[in-house]
């Protein structure tokens, strides 16, 4: 029996052992996709204890906690840091099986040298050993990204975001580099035109300019992406229910924008259409200025009005939908090859029940420039866990090239989830040591660990060129 | 290699078969939901030989004995119960990798201490050996129940049913409580106006009313709803292709069941915001008694409709379909969550491709206040096996708190289901087991047992509070 | 640690390699499904060098160069054989744990003798030793066959086809047996009315008649299934992307095949429904013949409008697509079964997450008059791999019996994917050899061996009658 969360945690054969340890494990981060806020890095944010790093913005662990029976009170609520923490120190032993129990015991144990299991038992110790660790240097958020080789950050932003911080960071030369992704969601949100025009207006003022038509919204785009291009920016990045790619017509297009310009809903189609319009707009770009542009897919987000209401989005309250994706997904790639305007893409969708359809659908547009130019992306959120990576890797495997794979993303708000790398890197490194060991891999070194680092490091870095 | 079926069937490792023998093997049954007639319960029903108590109403018997090309008359036609026997035991054979080869020797062992596998050879001693058995006292319906450590059976009952059995069964006060469900599934069948309409009939003349409008109709299922509350019922449940949600006023809702009530067929989309209507006043009488609703959700049935005209619904000819139901269902739970009238709720799908989307579902209207309170249920049907229930188990663990769930059912109209949840218990275990010998969770034995307790029995027990 | 495809190759118990040693390797193949071209069979060719039977025609293959980035030239285009095979040969090594990386090694293995692992530095010498050997007389179309101890091929081909090499292989006695398919998908393609009618005139002179209006359509095409079944042909095929089972009466049909006729393009609502009335009427056909049919359901194909103009259909462009099957399918299968006109039957997905809706839909139309009449159909194309295989041996042995099923097809356009029968029954014993060796099935090598050689070669035998 092997002890919990050892060295060979997820390493189920010495293959997998000297996979991870002698290659996977010393390959630097390239962490191309994630939500940390760039303000805090900027200014070098210290965390006055372990709820604010660790339980404040974690819809993750809001969910668990609310499964759990604990009220609202504990998890957003009014209650204090030590409160909550005493909630979530209770809800723990409920998430044996679920990832927030290895997450939250290889991140007590990386980040602050802790081996105990938390528990209501051990929280009073935890959250104060943690806390006091909080306040030294090399917890900073700087420090937190040199401590666990991050070579590169990439945050994600808004194309009304001023970038003020990553321009300082720049202009700082730190060294890790942290550069904004260009998620212009909001611009395809036309759902309610009130909400729409006000992002119009800021958008516009962030361009120091005027929106008064489509060409003057593309103008204003287009200028925000150089302006992001100009700070490093490599990448674009779209959260969509499903994949938009209705025809229409330049003119059509235009009329559809007057009409929400001037404050008029749209109907269903008419949003469909334009959202179809944005998106292909936004992969010319990408195109142009040789970004690659990723896809998020398929979420379902906000089901719980009355608590988006009462907490706003990303709250914990989003699932997995089951929108038919293939017609449209297809169209829409089709359209960017049949004018050459297709970028490099990252496709993500998070129910696995479509892994096999989108692993398949990236072969059509492998057309032989760039080794893995159309990607399956990483787990993603639910995903994000060790079945749904395995699921992710084995779909990627049978279906096109793992050795092409540019790997994971911590996709997260938290300093504290670095090691998801060590986490997707082991499960990475036990999947084909594990087959090494059965024979169906030959057992040879200098083949596998040079495809283990490429898919840890390299190919991310060669892909992206940052 | 292991033995066929001895002590440590379907357990895998030494962890597993000390969660299962210590843990999980003692607890008490709760089959909160299944479909055993009431009436040979109250009748203490003695079975008159092996075919009578298996292969009688056993769907699942009767299909594999169809695809081994065994003729309908030996199957439900008029061949002899011995005649019948034989064809099954040539067909058991053929049966290797299905549930029905586990179920049936476990049943076999368990029931009548039947070490011999079936097969024509072995047919005719089993046959008699079995149906000898059959005449002792302690093989009649209670006592069987009593064998099986069973506290409490919860039956499914239509509205109309007059639950005479039920009632019988509670004022002698059998130890083993045998309580009703609601299941108004006839209520909402609105297909066929004829039907649908003598079905009323029947529904008003139990409720000793008259259904003339649809409030008359609202009056008399909260009259039954009340009844079947008074003899300890405490769930509901639903049969549904998909999940209707149609957003309809009270006023239209009136409309279109004034038009049945006259013998007019509907259209689609009348039929579909009918349905819409009634299940969220059902949704709303469970609230209002604090029960818990189940929806199984996602069967296709009747597909072969000369068999259906043959043998009527229930004989073997359904199966999985795939309806997309994200949105609906969002749509549905989130309008309950609005109004504050989400009740407990068990939430099954039948085919596999959904358990993510299910699995995450649950967590948006888990708002913390009752541990678990969206459960996503257990494999059913044809998922009511070993991969079925170990996908649901995964899922249910890597996107929600496998703690917290409610367990199994057996979901069988026979008397000799019970190692269903012997089946079920020792999976759980293997999967448990198989995590901590892999140092995916603690070796804390204490942590594990009350988990697996906790799931066997002491969730049902607080979940439900019969 | 295994060896890399050594003897126990895929078979990771003893009872694995007893059943497979003992009893599936012996077995003689049936290769009911494939894409060989008759002619080179009927003209016994032989292969110029390796890049000429491995690499030509193997759109798996092309697409892996492509993923891998290597330029089209390389590929489809005008490089020599020699430096397509040294793209190929680079591609090789980051195939790992693709399927490819498995037929490679083993067709190289079982077909030349072969150890070595092919890379850019063994290339050379595994090109010149393969190209040798394809010029010795083993190695004809003809003496390939024989060596693989295959009885039957069925080739796959147009009703407008003259057959004349089945014709000629069929007088001459070649000890095996060469058959046709009928696969009339091309008389369902109504989407351009121009290429359809040029079909129609080509099919229309096969017949030696005239095709004038839908009667007329449907006399050709019965001559036609008469001439296929007086060369042997047993079964028929059909590649669709969804079910078409639209109702639609005779004189709809009729007038629907006058307009398209006439050179008038179809709206989809009047596509769909000829499809459904075609589809219809070959069912009808292959009933009374007595024959198979077969349904390849899902694949999404041409994604990409570009290469499909440079290089035409069936070049690496196609994928897996996500239509919802359920209903129509229903529907198709019984209003054949309530006609008395349902054939045998074999149906495959493409997309493995219907695996469990088309496992259990079978189960609905097994009426007891063949064994296994109703087949869900062997992993196909994407599929075909050994994830793939396992999901779809797994989900038919739970919902049907997998002691029944008829086992693997090439579906290959090469001579050298023999090994793939041997791919699949590894698999299979293996699935097979851990059960036992878990004490999920007993040990009796009686009841497991018959049921290996059955899958393998007796149900196959049985089932299509040749």
């Amino acid at each position: 029996m092997k002890k919990f969360l050892d060295d060979s945690f997820l390493l189920d054969s010495d293959t997998a052992g000297r996979l991870y340890h002698e290659h996977a494990e010393k390959m630097p981060i390239i962490d191309y996709h994630c939500h940390l806020p760039p303000r805090e890095i900027a200014e070098n944010k210290k965390f006055e204890n372990l709820t604010k790093i660790w339980l404040e913005g974690d819809h993750y662990k809001w969910r668990a906690m609310r499964t759990n029976g604990i009220d609202e009170h504990f998890i957003t609520g009014k209650a204090s840091d030590y409160e909550k923490f005493l909630k979530w120190s209770e809800t723990v032993p409920y998430t044996v099986r679920n990832p927030l129990y290895h997450w939250t015991h290889l991140e007590l144990k990386r980040y602050f040298g802790i081996d105990r299991i938390l528990n209501p038992e051990s929280a009073r110790e935890i959250y104060h050993k943690c806390t006091e660790r909080l306040q030294q240097e090399d917890f900073s958020a700087r420090n937190i990204l040199k401590k666990f080789n991050v070579e590169v950050v990439c945050t994600t932003d808004d194309p009304a975001d001023q970038l003020e911080n990553h321009e300082m960071l720049n202009a700082e030369g730190f060294a890790v580099r942290i550069l904004p992704t260009f998620r212009p969601d909001k611009s395809m949100q036309v759902e309610n035109p009130t909400v729409y025009n006000e992002y119009l207006d800021r958008l516009a003022r962030a361009a120091d300019s005027e929106i008064t038509d489509l060409p003057s919204l593309y103008d204003v785009l287009k200028k925000r992406h150089d302006f992001f291009e100009s700070l490093g920016c490599r990448l674009s990045d779209h959260g969509i229910e499903e994949v938009y790619s209705e025809e229409i017509m330049d003119k059509e297009a235009e009329e559809i924008f007057g009409r929400i310009r001037k404050g008029t809903p749209l109907t269903n189609e008419e949003q469909l259409k334009f959202k179809s319009a944005m998106l292909l707009f936004f992969a010319e770009l990408d195109y142009d200025s040789g970004w690659t542009q990723q896809y998020h897919i398929g979420a379902l987000r906000n089901n719980n009005s009355r608590m988006l209401e009462a907490l706003g989005p990303d709250s914990g309250f989003d699932s997995i939908g089951d929108a038919n994706i293939g017609q449209s997904l297809s169209r829409f790639l089709d359209s960017l090859d049949r004018k050459n305007i297709l970028a490099k893409t990252i496709l993500y969708n998070v129910n696995p029940r479509d892994n096999y359809l989108v692993g398949s659908m990236a072969g059509n547009f492998n057309e032989g420039s760039f080794p893995g130019k159309i990607q399956f992306g990483a787990g993603w959120w639910f995903l994000d866990q060790k079945e749904g990576m395995e699921w992710q890797i084995n779909a990627l495997s049978n279906l096109g090239l793992l050795s092409r794979f540019v790997g994971m993303t911590t996709d997260s708000r938290s300093f504290l989830s670095y090691t998801r790398h060590e986490y997707f890197r082991r499960i990475l490194c036990n999947l084909v040591g594990m087959d090494v060991e059965k024979g169906l891999i030959p057992n040879d070194f200098t083949l596998l660990g040079k495809m283990i680092e490429d898919i840890c490091y390299f190919n991310a870095r060669k892909y992206f060129a940052f």
